[in-house]
């Protein structure tokens, strides 16, 4: 009767059997469908009495934190922008509880932007060879505006002494070493301190960035304004990132970070668009092979360190999905399509997949790469190897535009995952090719805010848990290690369990 | 190839024919496919002219007055919110253009906000029975909250030397005659005028309230707000409308002005709560049956002239969904669905189908009304008529929650249409059983900017032309006159064509 999806009868309580059978179809095709990760009888009723229990939480809290005036944030709502409402979040138990949760993998990030920048400039600040430059002198007027670049020289052209970045005696475009900057840092700009503010400050989007300066000027134009400022704390922080002696250090604390969220394996997306990085010497000498080398090596280190503790359930790896920047050209692509060939040739377990990043809007759509990127596949089969596309696409609010036709290449190249992809919803084929074919769409509720975040009623402790398993499912480790990784995501998810009901 | 929606090869011309393809067959479920209202030849090539011609011009408004800056209007652009772009939008040619297409049906409008707030205020200061009364004298300080009320009294109840609703001796809640209100409204308010500005802010949304007040709140809020604001206008002009001896001069202004706006068929919803409107004599005595009869008046009036002017394709007539409000209680359901069936009997060429309103989120569901609906079904069975369903569901941004599942009623109970619907998005089964039996979404983009409007690269004239024939379509016209209103509206859209290219 539900199948047929009207109901003809008049009877009450026929009408309320066919609509429950309705329902239930419905959510049946809902990824986010209730499900439960045990057939353990026992088990189920833990994991019903710990989603009351948070249920009850959220409801408390829905009722008193977030009904209080707060300062700086005024009418404060549970499904408020992310980053106006985090200081309140970061305060409530249902954050604290989440904090906890295992979640399985983490398949979307870009490892430039997943250190706090905080940690980054202290990791910056205690290497010498470091320095900063600005297009002009940092005044009052021009702190707003003005961008810091950062490099390592080799240690002959270090400048200790030369004029800060405030002084009246500072050239443009000279180089001041980070310790020196820091230091003479003009006291009535908050000096030293304020010299951080600044530079953390370059590497982060504020709420007002978020939501007002680049939001309301127009909602089309939006998107180009606040990919510019996500370009610019990319760039900032790259200066600090590609430096030899940072960069495992960075890696370790992303991992460190990542464990600390609940987080047991990791697929992260890493720009390989410079050829080298900076090594030591101040000289850019490190090639993408050695910055592979550092990976592997923290990685094992973390994951020896884990198990010592006992804790290897909690991090399982980490792979690379090798990026780099849709505005090279497509010949430039050739190259970086045969140096990823050669690292997972080398290096097999660490290469993920191929990725292009960057603005769709602005940049170069797939299409115009499509000579390459099927040369590719070919390759691939001449070497012996398989790298998956795991695409970048339809992040865009266009509607026929090479933006939102970027969907139908990455699927047409068989793409693993998509990232982002809301234009999906533009595409009735599109999605059904995707469910049909398995595809997982990467979605950043954050990244994503511009459409609206809202609480769903039918969310619950098992929707985050199915959320958890999808992500191990839908990475790209061989069979044996997904069920080792699963198996040991269901350990943690067990006992997280039994922690809630404590 | 292309259903398989993975290219396997490696031969870009190959691949280039496969994701045409699959564009193609992307488009091809879209409801706005790019289609043509005829096989003609020489007509499409028309058609293709024309369309040309509009996208040149709105490529030509982007660049030029979309670019200016204008006085109030801080960075207008084309997709933005209407209100206050609307001084803007209707200077342009495009609009210009648009207004004279010839629409077809339309099939979501609620009587009583479909006429010009001033034009209304207008009929209503001819009539010497109209009073109007406020809880609190106007000043100042209560003009932006205390909204008029409005009835026409008794003759011997006339109150036509009262002090007036500004007066220091004004008492609340007392009635003045609308002449005598508007004469003596103080002068620091504006006087008359302030008065007109006054009553017609009443019935109005501006566009702070639309898009600050009423929404910086809380974004889950927002809707509440909003919603309050929509019933104090209906309650502001209901007063005015449901009045004899302007109900039948509204009804054909409203006539009017779609016939202004293209529009050749009407299905208005028609809210019958009040059971009685106040007759010329001031008394609430005028019975659903006589509102009926006065709309087929006007009805046949108009349609008399048009015809006279050789305009008949331009109109082919009007009905009504009859409609109250979701927080009438179950037994008093009753009584409507009743009465409705027999103002079928009586006028079955005006009922077009029924409807419950208001906002879903704060009042009653569906499901509180089953019995009653469920009976009226089977009523309409013994009494030989049949009245479709033509809901409002799921206009809400809730999960799961019963405005998001009176989706599932209305659908269940064979809804002919749904308006709004704007929820569907979460419920695959449901889109999938609108798609199969037809239903259509009643969507009005301008009530739905919540969801941010976008331009479209995919849609020209001929999209337009394919939404207007829809509307013929979904109408509930028996089969021989939709054919009659198509073949009247194909005519318009040739004559429409032809002139774009004059």
């Amino acid at each position: 009767m539900a199948s047929s999806s009207t109901f003809s009868g008049s009877d009450l309580e026929a009408y309320n059997a066919a609509r429950a059978a309705l329902i239930n179809e419905d959510r049946a095709l809902r990824r986010d469908r209730h499900a439960t990760t045990t057939s353990d009888e026992e088990q189920l009723q833990l994991e019903a009495q710990a989603d009351l229990r948070v249920r009850a939480i959220r409801a408390e809290e829905a009722a008193t934190i977030w009904t209080q005036e707060h300062e700086n944030i005024p009418h404060p709502f549970p499904g408020m922008e992310f980053l106006t409402g985090r200081e309140i979040i970061v305060k409530t138990k249902l954050f604290e509880i989440l904090s906890r949760m295992p979640k399985g993998a983490l398949l979307h990030c870009h490892l430039d932007a997943t250190v706090n920048a905080q940690v980054l400039l202290k990791l910056a600040l205690e290497q010498p060879a470091l320095h900063v430059r600005v297009a002009a002198r940092i005044t009052h007027s021009t702190i707003g505006a003005v961008l810091p670049e950062f490099r390592a020289l080799p240690r002959n052209e270090y400048s200790l002494n030369a004029p800060g970045i405030t002084d009246e005696l500072y050239q443009s475009d000279s180089w001041v070493s980070l310790a020196n900057a820091r230091a003479n840092f003009d006291v009535a700009l908050g000096g030293p301190e304020g010299f951080d503010r600044w530079v953390i400050g370059s590497m982060m989007i504020n709420p007002t960035e978020a939501y007002k300066t680049h939001n309301t000027i127009k909602k089309v134009e939006w998107s180009a304004r606040i990919w510019e400022k996500f370009q610019s704390t990319f760039i900032v922080s790259t200066g600090l990132i590609r430096f030899a002696p940072i960069f495992p250090e960075y890696i370790r604390q992303f991992f460190r970070s990542s464990i600390e969220d609940g987080i047991s394996y990791v697929e992260a997306r890493i720009n390989f668009l410079y050829k080298h990085m900076v090594g030591e010497d101040g000289l850019e000498n490190i090639p993408h092979r050695d910055w592979l080398i550092m990976f592997d090596d923290v990685l094992n280190e973390v994951k020896v360190d884990m198990k010592a503790q006992g804790r290897e359930d909690e991090f399982i790896g980490a792979r690379i999905i090798y990026s780099t920047i849709r505005f090279i050209t497509p010949e430039e692509l050739e190259w970086y399509l045969e140096d990823c060939i050669e690292l997972k040739k080398e290096f097999p377990h660490l290469i993920a997949g191929f990725d292009l990043v960057g603005d769709e809007n602005e940049l170069k759509p797939l299409i115009d790469y499509m000579e390459p990127l099927l040369r590719f596949r070919q390759r691939q089969k001449e070497e012996g190897v398989d790298i998956p596309f795991i695409f970048h696409a339809g992040e865009t609010l266009g509607d026929g535009t090479p933006a939102d036709n970027n969907l139908f290449d990455a699927i047409l190249l068989g793409t693993k995952r998509i990232g982002h992809g809301y234009s999906l919803v533009k595409h009735p084929k599109l999605i059904e090719t995707c469910r049909q074919k398995g595809i997982a769409v990467e979605v950043c509720p954050i990244s994503n805010e511009i459409l609206v975040l809202v609480a769903s009623e039918l969310t619950g402790l098992s929707t985050l848990g199915q959320l958890a398993r999808d992500s191990i499912e839908h990475s790209t480790l061989e069979e044996e290690e997904k069920q080792h990784a699963l198996h040991a995501w269901e350990r943690q998810w067990q006992k997280f369990i039994s922690g809630l009901l404590e």
